[in-house]
Formats: structure tokens, sequence, C-alpha cells
């Protein structure tokens, strides 16, 4: 795994009222966002996603209502396809709990998985050619 | 606000068994982390950091155990002491619940403050010269 993250998802429970509230703060919706569904925010190399909660614990295959479930996710993204597979079995070796094996996702064209580190805190790693990663790294949205 | 994550806090229930699971998978712990007490790792322009849960809490004066507390916080560090406690007005202003005035900070040399979003996601408003920002808002940790 590279010391990176690329997204850091908040789930909602009103994707209007959150939006609301970040883009009067100064953010700006990237076009890569969805009407009605999800909005993106580029935030340095990062990005930053708000996301319906329910859809959100569904993506990671746990329970919305569940006691461990804290509405955040943290994601990887990948270069290849095969590194989401090597990603989630090095969490695992290290301890991590997989939370969804690493599958073709129903959402974008690419493959992710999701893994919960030691405290229950959800990785999502994700390869997604649609959002292009830098020589260092970096996520870059759509603007 | 501008649109960057400085710092991503995940509270822990064992900081030893959360540092050994990150370095594991290849984070590299900075100078700045303090033994038993928090991990930091650099994570591209922004960074990670592993604290108590309790510790987390606390801090952002939220309750631990409360319903509503996700052990988790991001944090944008701002360049100047005054704009602290102007973004926590402008957060309050946009609908956000301010947890934790602006103050000076118990843990190091600045100010901070905490406001929830909508939806109760913590954010910390720092002013921490020992963690200095590039031009571009980047946070850069010793190594």
């Amino acid at each position: 795994m590279e010391p990176r993250v690329s997204l850091i998802t908040l789930g909602v429970s009103d994707l209007e009222r959150a939006r609301r509230f970040y883009e009067a703060l100064g953010w700006v919706r990237s076009k890569a966002s969805v009407a009605g569904e999800v909005a993106f925010y580029q935030a340095g190399g990062s990005a930053l996603a708000l996301w319906w909660r329910e859809r959100l614990a569904e993506d990671a295959m746990v329970q919305a209502a569940g006691h461990g479930f804290r509405g955040v996710a943290l994601a990887q993204n990948v270069r290849r396809k095969e590194e989401v597979d090597q990603l989630l079995a090095d969490a695992a070796a290290a301890g991590g709990v997989i939370t969804k094996p690493a599958q073709d996702s129903p959402h974008f064209e690419g493959r992710s998985g999701y893994f919960a580190d030691p405290d229950g805190h959800l990785w999502e790693v994700a390869w997604n050619p649609s959002f292009p990663l830098g020589e260092d790294g970096s996520l870059r949205l759509p603007d």
C-alpha cells in the first residue's frame, strides 16, 4: 500500500443539505458529480466525496445501522486492476478484515473492495480509470 | 474555507496495534509522532494520524460514547491564527455546529476548534506553526 489517501467519503443523510453546506464554505463541485447521487470535490491531491450513507454502507458490505459503521470511508485508488486484489490481500495479512472482496464495481468501470483496519475504519481499494492518478499518486477529478 | 484536507485522524483503541497495521502496509511514521500518544504519516499533501479514540473525542469536546461520535476527524490547517476563528464562524453561518470554540491548544503551540457538518462529521480547524503549509496548502510533516 502506498501512503496516500485518494478519496475521503462522508456518508450523508441529505445529499442536497450536505452539498449546500460544503459549497457555502467554498468547495467547488467537480463535473464527476452526479446530481442526487454523489458529489465530488477536489481537495489538493485527494478528493472529498459526499454520498448517501446507506449507499456507502451497502457498497462496503457493512450494515448501515450496525454499531460499527461510522459513515466514513477512506479510499486508495491504484494504477492497475490487479493491485486491488493484492492490496486487499496485504491488508488481510496485516490484520485487517475484508468487508467486501475485490469485485468489478456496479458504480463505475473498474474494480474495488473494502477492508476494515483493526479499529473498524473502512478503506476502499479501487481501480477506476475514469479518475486518473498523477505520477505522484495524486488523484485529479474533472473540473 | 479552502478545499483542502490537512489531516485525517482515526481514533483507535490500541495505538500500538493500529501503528503496526499501517506500518506493515508500508506507511512510514513521521518524526512528529509521539510514542504511546499519537502517530503521524505523510499521505501526499495531507497526513494520516492515529490517536487514542477517547483523546480525540475529548479534544473535539464530544462524548466518546455518544451515539454521534465516529472516531474520525478531518482537519484543515490554516496559515494565520485569526483564520481559526473566522473559519469556525463561517462554518456556523453555513449550518455547522461548533463543538469546540476556537482556543489555544493544550496539545501543541497553536489554536484550534472543531465544527460538525450537518451530518455530524467532525472537522478541526487548526493553526499549528510546527506543521508548515506549502504554497499550495499541502501539509508537510517532518520525515
